[in-house]
């Protein structure tokens, strides 16, 4: 298995969930997205977990939307740091899925981002970042990303009227 | 094991779940509770509903608060109906343990009623009333509880300025 | 009557509420819909409800949007369980029907479902939960629908980058 | 009967409704207060808006917390002019209140005030405004109560630091 | 000027806000909509309000979205019962809209409706209501329009799966 | 007439309200506190601005709660920048407070602060602001305060547990 | 630099902030426009805020969305008087943006206008508004832009059925 | 410096950021505690986290309420994780905070963690689970904590009617 593994419940939360895996392409972080689902496939969540712990998965990422018991479940069953990504609902816009993750009790913790694509992209950046602690070779690409946000700011800060 | 089983996450829910106990009691309708966390115990959820389908139980009610899991895992677990009860939040005042449990996607279904101890009597009730599809007696009883209220209302209609 | 009554205060629920209906179908439960509105027609709540208690109803299927009375209503009017669906609203989004049907007081419960679709989905998954309970055709059906989903996550379960 | 009705689902509902019973009062309308629940006493809608609809009553004002039906139902029931308050809810602080009573669907209106005591007094005034537009004896209180207000803002409109 | 006067902060509301008028049209009641804008014609409201009492004026219905104050700034210039209708808002879809039109102060009543084109019906239909109370022609009328909602239930109440 | 001109709707809003007069006596900036009621005295709106815009007030602030329609309103009948300070209401936390205030449509602004008595001081503090653009005095005291600040967070910076 | 400076965190906030520019332009206040990220060049924010108080700059505006914080930072770094103007997010629709701006801790404060294109040209109006404190001639060209503001709602007051 | 540093904005933030020092204590990591204010002293925040890359800090825990811009804000000056813990609010009870934290652009990440107390347990938990990918010993007492978790549990299972 690669550093991080991303999970979501179903097909459809991909074109989110893949801005996780771009970003981790971009900084040169190993990826693997399946799908495991906390409702359809709850026996999953334990095995999916112990694979990940024995092999070189280093950081989980989970997404899911509504009432989203993906995130809160892996980290029920795993030691790994995991982060959780609210995608959004069709009705009340990701406010459910993003209060299903964050409101985790005392004693299993999800780090849960943004609502929808930024979320995504930042679980992988953030994913990135925890493997930069020791992973130089990552740490200067995290930092190279940055400075070339920081570039593409200065290079477009003027501002005229359309 | 009883006709229903009610589990919750902490023993800090029984305050609340036991408006559940209470009206099953009331309605003559035998049940357990007991303590299984989604997230503190996640193994205990396959077994604890494998039990269940293997006993009398024919509700589940469950209550949990907060990123609230318990409910929507269990009904991942069984066939048999799970009622949820949202337990209030310190900060969130329930509105995220009412999302997290009613939000379920399609496939995978919880009742949920309202939050807090209106809500855990009100599950009681409606496991009484599943069970009452097949058992007379507990038809009469919510029946009877039914008309009791009403004779309530009306024993105290006229309100006076104090 | 058939096993389970839907019932929505609208043509124009129909829609999202015919998820229910098919769910039942695909479960080999007997169903029937119809439009009662708890407000134009307020006069039928307790004569449809005398009507299912004296058939062969067992379950209760209730849709509505905003302020979404009918669920909790009939609920008033039975000792049938009663199952709500939180309508989609145009400017709310639902969070008004959501509220108007899972805030129930003490004493007359609605198991309410998700908004939208998927909640409506799932009220017939649960109606067949609960006759399940007692028939064991529609308990396999349940059983093997459970399956199902499982397998078409199984079936589609790696993900790779557009 | 009084020329306003005011009824409300609880005893529990008075101390916040009989602002409204204090204000008639104060603007010369004669009241008269009692408990129907929507839920509890369903029967005796259709009955108290035939009987109000019969004598005297010219304005229905009805208060309800949570899933609140009452004034929707009522409205339902009569041609009345119907006003509806939001009763406080002990979680959600009337939002669920204030959602379930204003978002009536097209053809079915309430007039729906302020959450809580606040709003229990202005249905009183909104009714006696009511009355007032063809009884001038009620209109004059009514522009009275107005003057008084404004002469209590005047008299103390100068702040000094404590 | 006619028995109801409508007022909206801008002619962009008018789409909503005819909704009234057509009820009122629909009912029998005299109505005239004009535009008046808190925020932009503040000196008008209390000369409209004047008129209005001066005239046969008997209700006034005031639409407004976003920080809505034009129904409470009328309402405090006149002993009329005012209805707002809270306008849909691009961002916060009119939750906005309706927070600032009910949550008035005891002493200054509005009346407040559904958000949107719903709203804007009921009012008119509640101020229809309203002149019912002494005008047994516009009674009549509303009777009448009950009962067609009636059987425009009743006629399409049969259900099939598309 | 001072510098800045502090007015609420309610004597009840000046605990609140007194932290804006505070900041700007730490500022040494004078100020004037008023009830006036947008609601209760909404003729003395007009009057209220002109005296203001007649004599040296620079900055008008003012306080509201619930449908709060102060802020608005005064910034209608005035060309001085209006700052408008949600107090918290008893039910909705000062959420409606807040959208009653800030939501203005284009053409008329409110700078709205913080809800509660952060934002009263902060009001004060950006009074003092805006003054301080062209009264040095003014400017010297409002880097002086921040440098004052900045040098409370220094000295308690190090934490250790209880 | 021009007497007012709009700060944004993106190229793509412009379609909503220039709303402020062209504002300042119709009231003859000069401007200049500049993307300055609080998240992607954190440290321009000091260097940015010293200059601007350097030079003519009297008020700065500055707009952000989601977790905005721009606005709060740059209050943070300088003494000129900042407008923050919420950016509608796509899933949450600004209510984010809203409560991440204007809800500042006392002691640093920005004033808040409407979510979105309103409040963007409100900020404009605003910070005209305080420019007109002291230059007469900005402040005929605020009063004349609320005349023709009112001009426009006079000649366009009567609406007839479409 | 310690392998985590918990920065906040303010002393009183300490009592709730203090549960984040315990756990990591529990599982054997250091930590040190600072107060650093993004909006009082905004020129520490980029020495802070030179700082803490320059030492053994391996992931910073930042603590703030209602305009909470303290952890994207650190974020922003750093490659190491960033873990935002949303401190309750007096009005809005923390729903700003969350919402102030978790929404952060695409480019800039923190994972947020529960509103409060639990949140700022879990905030050390995650971090002590992040240096646990490394780490053997810190890994073998997170493991034990689960365990100890578990235990708790099942030895306060059964529940009875008080």
């Amino acid at each position: 298995m690669a550093s991080v593994l991303i999970l979501m419940g179903s097909t459809s939360d991909w074109p989110v969930m893949q801005a996780a895996a771009r970003m981790l392409e971009d900084l040169g972080v190993q990826w693997e997205a399946r799908v495991v689902s906390a409702h359809r496939t709850p026996d999953l969540l334990a095995t999916t977990m112990q694979e990940a712990e024995q092999s070189d998965v280093r950081v989980v990422i989970a997404g899911a939307g509504g009432a989203a018991h993906l995130p809160g479940m892996l980290a029920a069953f795993t030691h790994l740091p995991v982060f959780g990504v609210p995608v959004p609902s069709k009705q009340l816009k990701g406010l459910d899925s993003l209060l299903s993750i964050v409101q985790m009790p005392k004693g299993v913790a999800v780090g849960t981002l943004a609502v929808g694509e930024a979320g995504a992209a930042n679980a992988g950046l953030l994913a990135a970042q925890v493997i930069a602690t020791t992973e130089p070779s990552v740490r200067e690409k995290v930092i190279a990303f940055r400075h070339e946000q920081r570039e593409k700011v200065l290079a477009n800060s003027k501002l005229e009227l359309n």
